[in-house]
């Protein structure tokens, strides 16, 4: 079996490293626009070689890692593929993505979201057990292909990933609120502070929980402008909420009710419980 | 020396740890008013002995490794201590804390932010290299005595922290910004998820992301509400700035203004150059 990869940053990448050594791999080739991408990834081992579009089609496997918008892009330049090709994309966001998908080419495509990554970018971005042990989310998988849905089934399980499914609009609204809106608030954070602080002061202060909690905001633009239009109207709503609690906070700390703000904060210690 | 622990805790019991095995270090002794805490302590070998107040008296050195309220509320029960005896805090503000220092032992006191911790809390939670290449913000110490200041200095150098030094005021307000504000908005995030999303949705989808940014929601209330009272003013200013931010990417995503979220994500990026 060949998988060919298109985008061979951070996820691309690591689905290289991930597949490459797997029994029923025979070949794994990459595609990217950026043509240093496409050195370093040949030089890193991330694929074996680079191949054009129509090398590409090739593939028996096609894994589109690339930001989300360029996904459905790229999708009118797959849809004379062959019948038994199986396409999976690696995007953030599944609704607006598969809305879009080509009626020739839906049995081919699976929607897939792995709950993994790292805020880092670029084929040097890549680590061969970035999806180990991670789960990931496969959307709608009623309207893709039975030989599709066992191909992609195969690979997430052979290459360590959990399995769950989930129709893809629910998907994009729990996104929303546990990922897409911890972006935007790190993103929030680093500028607010940067604003007010200088460097020297930063690097002082920052422990272990600025530093955890800024890590996001050095996330691709690229890729989280894509994801924040495609999931515009759950994050402004899971945003809505994030704004409310912390208004509950503010107003507590104003008016002094530091009882109420402890058990506020006693709420949020029930996350222990589940994570 | 014997040194002297109040509070034994992540921050007092990691202490204990650090300068147990130091040369100067003779023993050191340990109180806290929570009973099961002082048994652990001594059983995970954090303190030699539990001490009372005029044992604890009887220290060179007194770490307060409490809650900030409580950092000032015993005070008074230390007005008594002999002239060359050290008070160090390990508070995380530092304003509220210098200003309500008895006259009579202001030149034993040293105001110091060790830059390090956890989100867990009690004495299960000490760490011998919780403090090991960290660094420690020493404030207002030109009104510490020679004394004080030189065994503080050597301390925290032997247990291997950077020491930088500090106004109060000054320390208060950048501490708002790079500390308590991530904690104010973790603990909203974490509220703001758990309102809308059950267990199970959080454990499949919360990748390292939300993980990062919602651990801060696990630390202790005692001590972030006491912060928070101390730190009021500053930490509200904080609020604000964050929450224009905020504002700013909720506007660029409401009116699509695509290239310029871009560019305020780019911003943020500009992190990478810091941390």
């Amino acid at each position: 079996m060949v998988v060919g990869i298109v985008g061979l940053g951070l996820m691309g990448g690591s689905m290289g490293l991930a597949v490459k050594n797997l029994e029923f791999i025979d070949k794994v080739v990459g595609i990217d626009h950026n043509q240093s991408h496409c050195e370093s990834a040949v030089s890193l081992n991330l694929v074996d070689e680079i191949v054009d579009l129509e090398g590409l089609k090739q593939s028996d496997v096609i894994f589109l890692a690339i930001p989300v918008e360029g996904i459905i892009n790229s999708l009118k330049n797959l849809i004379d593929i062959p019948p038994n090709t199986t396409i999976i994309d690696l995007g953030s966001t599944k609704a607006k993505i598969v809305e879009n998908i080509p009626t020739q080419i839906r049995k081919n495509f699976v929607a897939a979201h792995p709950m993994t990554g790292t805020e880092k970018f670029g084929p040097t971005a890549a680590l061969k057990n970035l999806y180990k042990d991670k789960i990931v989310v496969l959307c709608n998988l009623d309207e893709s292909g039975e030989h599709q849905r066992n191909t992609a089934w195969r690979i997430f399980e052979e290459i360590g990933m959990k399995i769950v499914t989930m129709d893809a609009k629910e998907h994009d609204r729990h996104a929303a609120y546990i990922s897409h809106l911890p972006h935007a608030i790190s993103y929030a954070l680093a500028n607010a502070v940067m604003a007010q602080e200088d460097a020297k002061n930063i690097l002082i202060l920052a422990a272990g929980g600025f530093r955890d909690m800024s890590r996001l905001a050095k996330s691709s633009p690229v890729m989280w402008e894509e994801i924040f239009k495609q999931n515009k109207k759950n994050l402004l709503e899971a945003m809505d909420h994030f704004e409310e609690e912390l208004k509950r906070c503010r107003e507590l700390i104003n008016n002094e009710e530091w009882e109420s703000l402890h058990n506020w904060m006693k709420d949020a210690n029930k996350l222990h419980d589940i994570l």
